[in-house]
């Protein structure tokens, strides 16, 4: 069942600084990718549902040039299953001078429909890539290819990326700060509670670019609550 | 079908250090785990089949307490499983902090017939668990328990563990210097390559000893083979 | 106040691998120390009062040679005034290569009633130092004296050593397994609960040992603690 | 006492590589922070005296959403006190996957006439913090909130930032190359004599940029040295 | 002997994506500089040969002020003996906090005819340097001298930067995925089979954007193959 | 010239702690080796000529199994030239996992009258090579061959191992704290004073197990100094 267009819409609004702090507040601490970051300009955060791929290290025997060329070959089923809307999260195990995906795999998951990549490994073809305009998240450029340094192991299971657990099916949210892993059950409560986050924080930021001090502005005490519901009941200025 | 009791006796003779040389002669060159050593005095080499279990990066709402009580919890399902013989091999994903075994898996291990434990996590209850002679390799004591930084995702799947491939079935070897992988088919091609690897390397040990200087003698030329091939002939000295 | 001499009893007796459940079950997940560990053999486990000591980066103008002779340089004052009891505890932010305290200084320590010294900085003088016998947790041998990279700034504040938080008055704990930090508030609490634990953990023992599979075992369901509670009422062996 | 608004004017002319050369030349070698570099874009030098802020790491009952609001909470205090001109220096223990300030607190921080901050941890909502325009260097953008992964521990003590000593009222400099720390008591010996070699500099990088083979001018030998000073006195270009 | 400008040409026409695949196919798998990147923004890939420069640690009765004035230090002899045409290659150990070289060497390198300069220390003075237009690749910005880390050691000796190998007169090809060490011996075969694999990858690229799916066409079957040959034969389009 | 007995003899008494003392206090700060440790029980400290050997990444061409053989490749070159009282220090770039030396070699080196093996790299065959005896100072046991990982570069150069710089006849001095490289020209002065620290330190740690507080005694004042001049008179006790 594809996500809830709605949903989706919430998320993009809500910077990953404020979903973290969301997931921290409901016991999440480890909840962003280290390592990762973006590079391919974005005009709109990342969001999508997560569908999963595992490399292991590199074993010689099991990652000679012939294995790509293998119709089971997990990674390069991926290309081809995931499906439109997805995000495809790659575990490279943190081998940030392995390139996983290059100009040509991109340009097809983007005619499929996936909207982005994820990986803790490194991004080939960069100057071939970036132009493509799919949203990449990686842990820089790499030129090697993937089996120069790692071996596909499996699809759709349990990851980790970025030091972050990723099942397939939760939200990933991706934007300067970087990836952002919501779990599944948890996105829709952390989607109201942040877009509310983002709102209270809005008005924050007004009184304090006006001069307010910190103290019992940020975090907001039940003053500063009561005059953001005023604010809010007002009707805040649309061309926020 | 276990492991041929003959070609575990075999491996049982030869070093790590000359697995390494016969796998890099086979175009292998990653095959010994980073990290990872032996944490329990050990009498002899450990030989078994590789029974795999893997753990992703903690999520907190995977890694509760009540997740070690479920009957389908991977790690838990896998100590009952892992076959007499085996070597139970644990990609940790390299967080040496987090204790992934400790006295009372490892003894419910032994008493299964599981021949050994390898991880690139960390073993907790050293105290209690060195006691109970299972060789186990780790990346040292770490007493936090698993469910503190990682979570259970699956058994008998393509792994890493020490930055080095490890599919289920393959053979692990471990002594002093820790720990190789010999994919299982290339076992008992390495196994009498490598035993005739030693037997060569004694007898120009004993020449070395005797004052002989190494070029031509290590690695041997033709003449040195011809010697050693008339001091095996004359027997070699049993008591080495 | 001195620590009551019942608890550190008490805690003596649990291990780090029990206590980091303890913490765990109560929230804290960051308690034992990475990189930090036992180069005394000890007898028994560490229990004390952290009294902390904090280095900051070497600056040449900061570390030079005389700085060690002025008396109020704070670490020569720490080393005078660690109460008996106490465990010194120094942050050195990690600095493994370089030498925090050598034999002169703990046999004064030692002299002093302090009863242990816990760094995520090097021990000097090693071969001196270990006879001494008391107990040193530390990232490993490191020859350099402390002012070659570091800079003594204060004591008795809060501090981090091996990434965990550290405030004066904490409970330290070590084994072999390494170092657990028990927050002051917590340690009546998790003495009480980590001493039930020991002793579940060793009736689990006992019936592993026996040949029980772990299922309904490890962790224990209400058959296995109505087991535990009638081998309780029976009096528990004492020579255990 | 504010800083003597020539001395700054002096160091604002001044590169950080010219600057680390002088000091060393006065033998301080660790004076230019690691892991630490701009993520604003900025018109001119960063110079300002350090106000410092501790954190340590996390534990989790001295990290919780709560004490943000605590109005004796160091983080928060520091943010209302640091004076007009100065820089906040963040010694956030290299963990650079956290987010240490993000664009409401930025904002507040610019509002009070402080000129910059300076951090070995994260940067929170790098897109809504670059626009405000105030000079940050840290070790990256990290979505995750400081409670994520450390706990505020005091201000205007000794500190550490990427590996270099600070002390309150160092002057910091920052610029592409990063950020250097000079001590207070050297900064104007620092300030006139690397102008002077700034001076030097330039007038070599003429002779280069025309052609001149670097033995002899770079470093500047006495002929060079005397053609130098010819080419002062005749009255430097003014539009260099 | 200068290098066949063909063969430059042609190899300026290949990624380092294609390289690395070329070289792991003849059985080099550490072939893509670790941790070094691309400072200065390039108009077309950097090609030249290796003209090699070899720093050790820091001592510092070597690493002096006056040592850069000697007219047989040998970091200052490279800089005046790199012939035209060439790639400076400078094995700064990693050393990536420390700045190898800056504004005046660069503008002399420049002068001389140098076409680029590899390191995986750091580059300092940023600012001024980045302007002047060489190609430099590097570990990052870092503002301190050289002789703060490093000591100079050697030239035109074998050595190691971002851990791969380099040989003086290998061929250095560097673009925005990072710098690939080309064995001289085997430069004429991989630009042959390296210009072929980016034609067949550009027809590639055609059919994946056209909409066709990666399973047969990438990597290409018979059928894919002969597809490619018509399309060749068609004269594969110009403005490509 | 060999080196003067005396001075071997007078060093050996003298701990690498106060060796990095006596150095610093000279303007050497970095002179001990990060991450090298003793393999093998030692009676006495290590003393030696540096004999210097270095390698470089591994390039699979330059790192067969044939280059063993060729009798010009400088490792085993070395092998056979180092002179009898010299330590063999080896380059091995931190590469721990890459073991360098294994029985063979040591048994070789011994037989030469070679004093002990320094490297930054792996111990291989550790089973078989500590019960030769030889001092030997490495990152740790490692299976894989030199091959593995590495090529040699060269011998009696300039080399880093353990982010020391080492040049050939600097005076080498190990000891349970690690290895400690003295540079030849400072042996003699470092050798003598340091040979009165550690007599003055004696004295100092007599007070301080007789109960005396550290100010004043450690470092010594005036009145400790002048205690201790009256304790050496007196006729310092042999059997110390």
């Amino acid at each position: 069942m594809p996500l809830d267009p709605v949903l989706i819409d919430t998320l993009r609004g809500i910077s990953t600084a404020t979903l973290t702090m969301q997931l921290l507040n409901r016991g999440i601490r480890r909840s962003a990718m280290e390592g990762v970051r973006p590079l391919v300009p974005m005009k709109q955060r990342l969001v999508g549902e997560a569908f999963t791929l595992a490399y292991i290290p590199l074993r010689e025997d099991l990652s000679g040039y012939a294995v790509l060329g293998r119709p089971d070959y997990a990674p390069r089923v991926a290309i081809e299953q995931a499906p439109p809307g997805s995000v495809l999260v790659i575990d490279a195990r943190g081998e940030a001078s392995t390139g996983i995906v290059g100009d040509i795999l991109v340009a097809r998951l983007r005619a499929r429909g996936v909207v982005g990549v994820v990986t803790d490994g490194g991004l080939r073809d960069v100057e071939a890539t970036v132009p493509l305009g799919l949203p990449i998240f990686a842990a820089g450029p790499a030129a090697p290819p993937s089996i120069s340094g790692l071996s596909g192991a499996g699809m759709q299971g349990p990851i980790g990326c970025g030091r972050v657990a990723v099942i397939p099916g939760d939200i990933i949210v991706g934007d300067q700060d970087g990836v952002v892993v919501v779990p599944k059950a948890l996105a829709q409560e952390v989607a109201t509670s942040g877009a509310e986050q983002e709102r209270l924080e809005r008005f924050i930021q007004i009184k304090v670019l006006a001069g307010a001090a910190t103290p019992g502005v940020y975090p907001a005490d039940d003053l500063t609550k009561s005059e953001y519901k005023e604010w809010l009941a007002a009707g805040e200025p649309k061309e926020w």
